[in-house]
């Protein structure tokens, strides 16, 4: 790998010709080719089967030619790991058997990531053997308090009322609880590095639900750990506190090379508020790229232009969604390129 | 009324001798004496049967003593009188034949509110009637952006991708929706001032889904008409603008006389991205109210001591959820008097 990949020199900050490009969920089901494969295995099969999850990953870099790759797999794939039955349905993610007692804390555990998500690192290698040498793969996992949220919630949460009254009845097993999806997290992220992710993200997906107390009081110190731990290995790592633009200035504590930000605040502004002196990602409106084109070449023009050319990747606020149509996809890289 | 009622002095900036306390959504599921009415009507019957409504407005002020009551009532009411069909089912609220062409803004109109929602005004007519005279009584509708997600949505949004592609691709069209809507909704909101509220909430519960660049082509302007025409009655108007703590310094250009604010940024800090100089409602986490109560007194003493002596409103920062014991409410009403 060239240290000097647009990509990786962006997010260690460094001044580049033109902002690097990938998208959120950008192997996915917006994509026919995705679909094809989904239409022969089951959402699980496919995170488990090393050969097809490189495949799926590596779709969008043969067909838009993206920046950087990121690895195709789910952010439950370590609580599975740590031993909480997962099962995926139309409806989304479910856990049978959340975590709801203090009691429930002994059936989760640290684990072995080569031996318990050996199919992520085998991924990770196969991907790494197909992908240009120019273009980093991106390794990822959710952070300790979203997995924690699908833990506690048992799915995907709403108002997050479970998660939050076990924080407040529960104060010291809940850290515990997060103290631990962090030291397991960073073990799974740390065999993602050694197998050959040169970057990773983050996903904070849901910490937008909780207040600056809540975030002071539980969030902070096992995310911190978390990025600090990764960072240690020697790669860039990015944090995406997905809905807490609003909190910028505590969320810089994190310590990560680059924070992700959703659409909600310009770019410009997102950095000001984190201090100033980081490398940002994002961070358009996923929908603009409903069309019309006219609208989303504009919108794009502009993210570009406040990220600037020191330390910006180019991406969406949050992930592509199903219903965009494929040529959006190449008009956006086009104008991202071309801006 | 006297003109010293606790709420109104608040609302209009005053200092209080202690904040004026109610609850979003307290005339709700979580009380049993609620459920029993709802035991026999449909929710839709309820909201059209003035006797019922009134009932259920009056019960959180019986049971607690709040220093306000709000209309029971629904954000879809105006907009079926608009002339779109509104379904409400167990899932939600349903528009089987939503706005999603221009053509099919010749279905949405303006209307007369005694004639298409006189069981509103009847509603408020008899809680007047009822309620203790220094209890004042609020009005309420939804902000024309929240109204039109319904209207182009057809349901509770997700992503909002209809919305905006709606807004991107008929940017005209979209903007003569959200000032018909605005339009409505004025004339709507004067009928309950007529009809004897003494204060008005505008809910943006989905505000926050929109980019900076769309808060200032589409939201701003319906917002600030609605706003303008309805403090021009002569009764203060509080806006609530639901997750978009992230851009309170914009908010600001609605000239409500409160804001309402959600529980993702202490209410001091909000207040002073607002501008400094206005009046605040709000905003304990709703899921405080889950217990343990001596978590959720503390945190209410915060609330207090942040908002100061000088218009601020007490009340959560979201909506109260079904699964809350009535003892807590209790416990925080208690709590906030005491603070």
């Amino acid at each position: 790998m060239p240290p000097s990949s647009l990509f990786l020199r962006a997010c260690r900050g460094e001044v580049t010709e033109r902002a690097p490009i990938w998208v959120m969920r950008q192997a996915g089901r917006y994509l026919p080719e995705y679909r094809a494969v989904r239409e022969k295995v089951s959402f699980l099969e496919l995170c488990k089967t090393p050969a097809l999850a490189a495949e799926v990953t590596l779709q969008p870099i043969r067909r838009y030619g993206f920046d950087a790759a990121i690895l195709f797999s789910d952010l439950l794939v370590p609580l599975e790991a740590m031993g909480l039955e997962v099962q995926f349905t139309e409806k989304g993610p479910g856990l049978p058997q959340p975590v709801r007692t203090p009691a429930d804390l002994a059936r989760v555990a640290t684990f072995d990531p080569e031996a318990r998500t050996g199919y992520v690192m085998e991924t990770i290698r196969l991907v790494r053997k197909e992908l240009p040498a120019e273009v980093p793969l991106i390794g990822f996992a959710g952070a300790p308090f979203t997995v924690a949220t699908y833990a506690i919630e048992g799915k995907t949460g709403k108002t997050f009322g479970e998660t939050k009254r076990f924080f407040y009845q529960h104060p010291d097993e809940a850290r515990r609880l997060l103290a631990l999806i962090s030291d397991a997290t960073r073990g799974y992220l740390l065999a993602q590095v050694r197998a050959g992710a040169q970057a990773i993200q983050i996903f904070d997906s849901w910490v937008g639900v909780v207040s600056p107390d809540d975030w002071e009081d539980f969030v902070l110190a096992p995310t911190r750990a978390l990025v600090a731990a990764v960072r240690a290995a020697g790669v860039p790592v990015i944090y995406f506190p997905n809905g807490a633009t609003t909190i910028l200035d505590r969320v810089a504590q994190v310590g990560a090379d680059v924070y992700g930000i959703d659409w909600r605040l310009p770019i410009d502004e997102a950095r000001a508020r984190l201090g100033g002196d980081v490398a940002v990602q994002g961070n358009l409106d996923p929908s603009l790229l409903l069309g019309p084109v006219s609208v989303l070449e504009r919108r794009a023009h502009d993210v570009v232009r406040r990220g600037g050319k020191r330390g910006h990747v180019f991406n969406l606020g949050h992930g592509i969604t199903p219903d965009v149509p494929v040529e959006n996809v190449s008009a956006l890289v086009a104008a991202v390129r071309g801006a």
